[in-house]
């Protein structure tokens, strides 16, 4: 039996930061990472491998040999008492740490006749389901994407850019609408409607029809024929492994995890998709899942492996997203004003466009629009949204590390910024600026 | 004689906000804006009247009429105890409050032979001179820039796209040196070299020699023969009005205030260009002209003309720069390495380099470099320099609200950011990111 100080179990952006993390933090300790794959891909990539690239664009290529080892196998069960992994191989490794970063799988709608038919697909996270995928897609020309969301608006942009007719049905009012407010969906919706994307939008799906075409069927009876249908409902948290072994979870099957990223279990970390994550405002447990928010989490779990060294300045996880489709960027930091709403908060928000070059006359100067959610009496900004050319997808870094360390708009209305002619809106009407000013003046004069 | 509650004497940014700000704050006030000329312009958009716009093009075209009064004048002298203000037109102003935006005007190096020879020009903030320099340069075919920081670079590279011949002088040994730090500089000068922009540094100019051709000289005896030369050494501020009628003035001139823009006279306000900046991190007078700052501190002014209503989050000034030239994107905020260690800071940087897509095979990616100042025991981050394409533009407003809101490479090592595969790096080798971790690492690890 081979025994390693770490093993890591995962391959994705979580388990591979994790393990790096922990060999320059911990150069003594023995460090094996565990993945299923032999080939590892950029998950944020796999919407773009329908048409911008192909899936083996989208493959990660190893730069010379990883600091760690490696071992192609699965991870079958857990025994925390002797803190041993029996492997699907039929090997047993034996650990001092175990971090688990086991990931997420597209959920299955297991209520949904139909969800198991010859041309429906999932956007799964491996390279030979992706290549089936892929080449399944092709050959079908009509495709309806069931789920609104990120990926599936991102997959239907690519297979329409591919030349497929593609229809997303989406059960809430508006597309997007988890992470932004309604003026920034239906922005989103025009652009989409623009290169001739149909949306269906409000409308829940109660089948999949078998047929040629096939069909997809909905509760107002209509029925949308098509080639192939891709399910995009989210995501849900490979927690299996650790639950069998009898870590807890929180309310939504993810393992539960400290500030420190610590489970249950002594001596085992768990990062990820797979580890609980609790809103940094509502305090609630929220199922963001975004290779961003996970590899922030591995490099606080790689450091805290032996030794507590580097704690968290934000409690709690804050969204941060970013998509383009269309040549037009959205972007979302944080909470949106309806769902502060709803939680309770008593809020004041403001939205200002502006050019994004200065003088607007340059040329490629588009509109850039920003919206900031903050708390009246505080000012504490909760939550920001912006739309515009690719350098939204920068600004709004800077709106969520505002959130993270919970400036308030007036500490945006002082601060100062970069302005430049080809590269921002003017410092006269720089959005965020005025934003946050009108949000000011509101309550100064109110 | 008229009589206004707030006069502001100055129609560049900082004061046409400061205007637009008092009347926001104070509806009740009456407010006058007094301005030389009637036409204004972006004054960051000046060097692209030399190629990508023509000067109308850069032409502030007013939306509407402003929400305060507009006299087309110049203030001649001020009596700061009767609060009376003469204009050159002869009228007399009586004012409650007074705001000094007067701006900065292009130094004249005077003890520099043949500075006022037919061909030499200066980057003006007026659109008669502009357009003037304009119409002389379009004629010659080869043309001098005296000094390397960002007015003379830019202009040097429009005029080289607009197909002049360019030779770019600077005293320093490299260009855009008091911005940068060596490395982001040499990766400067091979773009400009590439672009064909001659550059010869470490050079001073001792005269600029009359005849056809004009030649300028070098101390070292070369003379570079040319039809046209551009002096671009730097902006002095206009205090001249407010110190003939007895205010103080700090170390270079410029007028001295308070944080709250408040000078030393009751009731009068300076902003902009003109008034005395405080260095955020050496808290020396430091002469930052940038719209970004004038603007930021004219939103202050204007809110606090009658009450103090607003402070500023962050004490001094900070500059952030960004500028573009053959397709590459190069940005700082705050210190440089070598200004700091100048300065007696206990420093450690890192810098990290990343594809700007992901995966990297997307189109349009291209290297984003990042480097982070810290000091070495609190991890307070001083300074930060990136390159890339122009989402930089946008990254080093998140370094910059970081470095003002006094973040620790800690807090940027555990913050959660977005990615996005269009958009941004990857979220495992983001080079804010890494460049964070590697200090933390170095520190840790010591």
């Amino acid at each position: 039996m081979k025994a390693y100080d770490v093993v890591v179990i995962g391959g994705g952006p979580a388990g591979s930061i994790t393990a790096g993390t922990a060999v320059s933090y911990y150069p003594d300790k023995s460090v094996l990472l565990v993945k299923d794959h032999k080939q590892g891909m950029v998950p944020c990539g796999i919407p773009y491998t329908f048409h911008d690239i192909d899936v083996d664009g989208n493959i990660v290529k190893p730069k010379g040999k990883p600091p760690f080892d490696v071992l192609v196998d699965t991870a079958e069960s857990l025994d925390l008492e002797s803190r041993r992994i029996k492997l699907a191989g039929g090997e047993e490794l034996e650990y001092q740490r175990l971090v688990l970063a086991t990931g997420s799988t597209p959920k299955v709608p297991g209520w949904l006749p139909g969800r198991d038919l010859e041309g429906v697909f999932y956007v799964e996270k491996s390279v030979p389901s992706l290549r089936k995928v892929n080449e399944m897609v092709a050959g079908r020309k009509r495709v309806v994407i069931i789920g609104g969301g990120f990926i599936g608006i991102e997959v239907a942009e690519q297979l329409r850019k591919d030349g497929h007719e593609v229809t997303v049905v989406e059960l809430l009012p508006h597309v997007l609408a988890t992470a932004f407010d309604d003026e920034f969906c239906v922005e989103a919706e025009e652009i989409l409607a623009g290169m001739g994307v149909e949306l269906v939008t409000g409308a829940r799906v109660t089948e999949i029809i078998e047929g040629e075409p096939l069909a997809v069927k909905l509760e107002d009876g209509r029925e949308l024929p098509c080639d192939a249908v891709g399910l995009s409902v989210g995501y849900a948290p490979n927690s299996k492994l650790g639950v069998d072994a009898g870590m807890k979870t929180g309310p939504y099957g993810a393992l539960a995890v400290d500030e420190y990223m610590r489970t249950s279990s002594p001596g085992v970390f768990a990062v990820g998709d797979c580890c609980e994550r609790v809103h940094f405002a509502t305090r609630r447990p929220v199922p963001v899942m975004l290779a961003s928010t996970s590899t922030a989490e591995a490099r606080l779990a790689g450091a805290n492996l032996f030794e507590l060294k580097i704690s968290k300045s934000v409690t709690g996880t804050i969204a941060i997203f970013s998509t383009a489709f269309g040549g037009r960027t959205f972007a979302a930091a944080g909470i949106t004003e309806q769902e502060a709403a709803r939680e309770g908060f008593e809020l004041v928000t403001a939205e200002a466009v502006s050019p994004d070059h200065h003088p607007g006359t340059l040329p490629g100067t588009v509109k850039q629009k920003v919206k900031l959610i903050a708390m009246r009496a505080s000012g504490t900004i909760l939550g920001a949204q912006a739309s515009g050319a690719s350098s939204v997808g920068e600004l709004i870094n800077m709106l969520g590390l505002a959130i993270q360390h919970k400036l308030t708009v007036s500490d945006l209305l002082t601060s100062q910024i970069g302005t430049h002619p080809l590269l921002t809106a003017p410092p006269t009407t720089y959005p965020v600026t005025k934003a946050a000013e009108q949000i000011v003046k509101r309550t100064v004069c109110a």
